[in-house]
This record gives structure tokens, sequence and C-alpha cells, in this order.
């Protein structure tokens, strides 16, 4: 049993920009020796979180969003943004909701992902930034 | 350490479909020789996912939709059905935000669920479908 | 490769009540030999359930109860709550959308949370009780 770990960075926009990390991730497992087992996906931050979707833009530049301004609109009020005088007050609600964590089986050194589904890192904070992603490869070669 | 995979076949009636896989996952730890480690389920396609739930009717066939059905309308307008012109905007936004992977511990042979705690694949699609439910175990005999 | 279980007893208020249980997860990782892997936390029971959050008072004491009460109003009205005459449909249907499990890698002995990102339980039900919190632990030395 070996456990790899990788750390990539992600460049995003923020606000609610939806990121296809899927390739980075897949060239990171490449360069490993485990070919059965389970990949984590985490987001280091409590802004931003991960799933999966079809990468497509009607998907990643609008209904997302949509949905998550629905639970936590932008402009909502928070008591987050009270005790520390800033703006992101529902970044945080959002990623809490979705989740930071994203665990995929690998199966012959292929994630078992659908032809159309895509992991996904949504940042949710205010600002543009480099998001950490940790990913964690557990199995046998 | 072993990885052990399985890969069940899932019949669905789609449209917030809620089906218990609780049995048919442990009928399969049941064939395997692990008994201590994690297992993971992962539901492939990104119109359908994965919790847990006291399966029962109530929530199975009501109260889990409606709640789906605030966040993301059937009947709501969706930028991914302008691009594809499909039905199933909401389908796809209801999955992402639910996700489609559930990771349970398994001590002894068994799934750490409580006792009504059930493991259940919602299939958020428009249509009945066969659904591929990925499930791996990683741990010692 | 070692599996490391352990089983935290976590006291709660119930009604959203969010609690930290980072440190407690980290004192028992600490008790344990495995260094580098993946950490899965899965709470038993369907009315809770687990994230991450910055853990300060106004996303803990407001903030996500008050998206929760968006998706699931504590008064609406729910099939489940018909079904069993009790008042928790909206904790159940909170819980599942939120999620029992969470995964963490594990690396040089350290979760890798952010400075600012707490694990949480979070407590829908509507009496206090004490949760079990499986904590499972999978990897090297």
């Amino acid at each position: 049993m070996t456990v790899e770990t990788h750390n990539l960075r992600v460049a995003t926009r923020g606000n609610n920009h939806v990121v296809n990390v899927t390739a980075a991730i897949e060239q990171r497992l490449q360069s490993g020796s485990v070919r059965n087992g389970l990949v984590t996906a985490f987001v280091v931050g409590s802004t931003a979180g991960l799933t999966t979707t079809e990468f497509e833009p009607g998907l990643a530049e609008h209904d997302l969003e949509a949905a998550f301004e629905k639970l936590a609109p932008a402009r909502g009020r928070y008591a987050h943004e009270a005790t520390w005088h800033d703006d992101n007050g529902h970044s945080h609600v959002r990623a809490s909701l979705l989740g930071p964590s994203l665990t995929v089986p690998l199966v012959d050194g292929r994630l078992t992902l659908g032809t159309w589904q895509q992991i996904v890192l949504l940042d949710f904070d205010t600002q543009p930034r480099e998001r950490v992603l940790m990913v964690q490869v557990l199995g046998s070669a």
C-alpha cells in the first residue's frame, strides 16, 4: 500500500468561479504509482468547495451560482460580516454547504468519473486568489 | 492492505427517485475480505447523488424532493437547457449540491451506520435509467 | 498500512448546534501511529452532519442556521412528521443535504485544514443528545 500526496495550486477569480480541476488531478495521478485505491481532493480554506458537474458554460457560469445565490445571497446580511467587517459571509455559508472534500475511486489507473462528469472547485470568496488543493492517494500499484 | 472494487447497477425512475442501496452495498462487502477500513460509494454521472437518510416514505417520497425543488425548481430556467435543448438543468444543479460520493467507515465487517440511517442514491434526472454505483473498499482483513 | 478506529462522544444542544470537533479529532490522531493517509469522520444517525467552517460566533450561531432555515424551515410541513408524529422533519432534510461524512488528508501527522477552517458537527435534531462520531484513519506511519 502506498500513500501519495500532491499539492496543486489553482488560480481563481473568486465570486463563485467554477474551475475544472480534473485534468490537473489526472496529471498528478499519472506521475504516481497507485493504480487502484481512493483519491481524496481537499480544498484548503473555508470559502471554497468541491463537487462534480458537467463542465459546460451554462452550468459553470450561471446555473450553479443561481442556486447558491438563492441559498446564501451575496448581498444578504451575515453575522460573520458584522464580526469581521468583511463582505464574505455568503462565501462561508456556501462553502460549508458544499463541503471541502471529494473522494473518487481509482480503478486501473483511472478515476471512475462519467464522460460528462468533471471535478470542479468552486471559489465563493470575493477576491481572486490562488487556492491550495490537496490530492491524497491511497492504494496499490 | 487490500483494495476491492464492486460495480453495482441500480435501476431508478429518475425524477428525484430516492433508492435505498444499503443492502446491495452490504451484500458486496460480505463477498469481500476487508473487515476494517473505508468504503467509498460513488455514483457515475452528473445528475445523481448520494447521502444518508432514514429511509421511510415521508422523507424518501416527499420531503427531500421538496427541499431540492426549493433549491433548484424543476420548471425553473437554466442556461444548461438553453445550451443543450434538454430539460434537466435542475437535475445537474441538485446533483452538484448533494455530491456524488459518500465515505463510510467499515469496522469489524460492518458499516458504522445508525439503525435508522440508510445509504441512498438520488436520481435527479428526468428519465428512468440504470445507474452505475462504484463501491471501493480499502482496508485490512 | 494501518487502520485505526476512534469513537468520539460529542454532547450537543441540538437545534442546529454547531460543535467544533477539530481538537477532539486531532487528539485521537496523536494517540495513533498513522502519519500519512486519510481521515474519515462520520456522524452516526440521520439528523446530524459534518462539514468545515471558520468557527466563529457569527457563522456558528447565526449564519449557517439561517441558510438551513431557508432550505428546510423548522416550522414547515413534512410528510416525515405525519408518519411518525414527531417534530424533526426539517432535521432529517438538513442532515441529508449536508451529509454525514467528511474525509481529510493527513500529511506528516497533520490534517490539511486551513488556519481558519475547523471541522464541525451540526446537530439538527430538536433535543440535546450525545452524538457518536466515528473517526477512521487509514495510512502509514
